[in-house]
């Protein structure tokens, strides 16, 4: 079972997942997180050029790092992982690269598809949940992780770029709603935790 | 003017390059030598990774990670040059991703192309020089700089892998006539040259 957990910075999504896993940990299943990207050593390799200032990387190049990394992440942890019966809780996997790089970034949509593509294996997750929240909000919650006065990653990014990306989401799961659930994320944590495992019972066979 | 030169490894691609390049240099001409992946600070990391031992790294990955380091040379460096008149010979490019990965390493592909497509941006040369050898002759030049006794590295690769790839370069060639010229490269290094400069003469106006 392999789910991901997609949305804008500050969207909540990585409270929900620990929230699932905690649940899922103690109903019995043996759960593995991983935030993208991440979990390998190429990805370690090529997070550290992403951050490295020294040069330029042009948004073609930065799909293409990212992809490497994950399909590195999909066929050595992901598929062993998932053989193993583990169920595998994602923070952001492939729409991420739809919503960032093909809506945001405005990425020619057939280059942002085969890197998909080519990256996945075909591994896509059972149940996505899209945590949806505005710009406001998503903003609001990012502020209390910034010094005061500094610009925070949210107003440098700009708020047309983080509506398209919203866009992106909400057209991905229009294109494939039996995998995409959005949830409301304007509300409190607990209620968006219940509508997760409501959504899980209906849709999975997991001990919830 | 972009030209590429491909082969297997001991092909004598190089030595032609930098023969062709002194000769566009004396008759006036700027000139440009690319060795790939290199050329940007991304290459570099991207060629660091791909020499660590920590960490295996999928066929996939693999390909991924060239196409990262090709389309930052392609949009920071090949670019700009091509647009101040520069002529540019770069030792292996696109080509090399499809007889190698493609048909070396076997990969899909459907994928091949498109990482190829994605990377280039449509940037390809006007004439690239296939230096056509038999793996034995490849193998005996490669051999002089290998210490005697250890493997060399196109020992460990295999013959097979080798056949495949040269095989690949011939179905490029085969496929797109008019850019690619397939060169004989069993005679003498002057020999090659000159059939070098002959095409060239027919094919551009390069002042040779």
């Amino acid at each position: 079972m392999f789910i991901s957990f997609e949305g804008i910075d500050g969207s909540g999504k990585s409270t929900q997942l620990v929230l699932l896993r905690d649940v899922l940990e103690q109903s019995g299943s043996t759960v593995m997180t991983i935030r993208e990207p991440g979990a390998t050593l190429l990805s370690e390799s090529i997070r550290e050029i992403l951050l490295s200032t020294k040069q330029t990387i042009t948004p073609t190049a930065e799909l293409l790092l990212f992809s490497a990394a994950r399909t590195q992440l999909v066929e050595k942890v992901i598929e062993p992982a998932l053989e193993q019966g583990t169920v595998i809780l994602c923070d952001r996997y492939v729409d991420s690269t739809t919503a960032y790089q093909g809506f945001g970034r405005m990425l020619d949509m057939e280059s942002v598809k085969s890197c998909n593509r080519i990256a996945t294996r075909g591994v896509m997750p059972s149940v996505t949940f899209f945590i949806d929240v505005a710009f406001e909000q998503a903003q609001q919650r990012m502020q209390f992780d910034t010094a005061a006065g500094e610009p925070d990653r949210m107003e440098r990014a700009g708020r047309e770029f983080f509506e398209r990306v919203r866009e992106g989401y909400l057209a991905i799961a229009k294109d494939d709603p039996a995998r995409m659930v959005v949830i409301d994320g304007a509300r409190d944590r607990a209620a968006i935790h219940d509508d997760i495992l409501r959504a899980l019972r209906d849709r999975t066979s997991l001990p919830l």
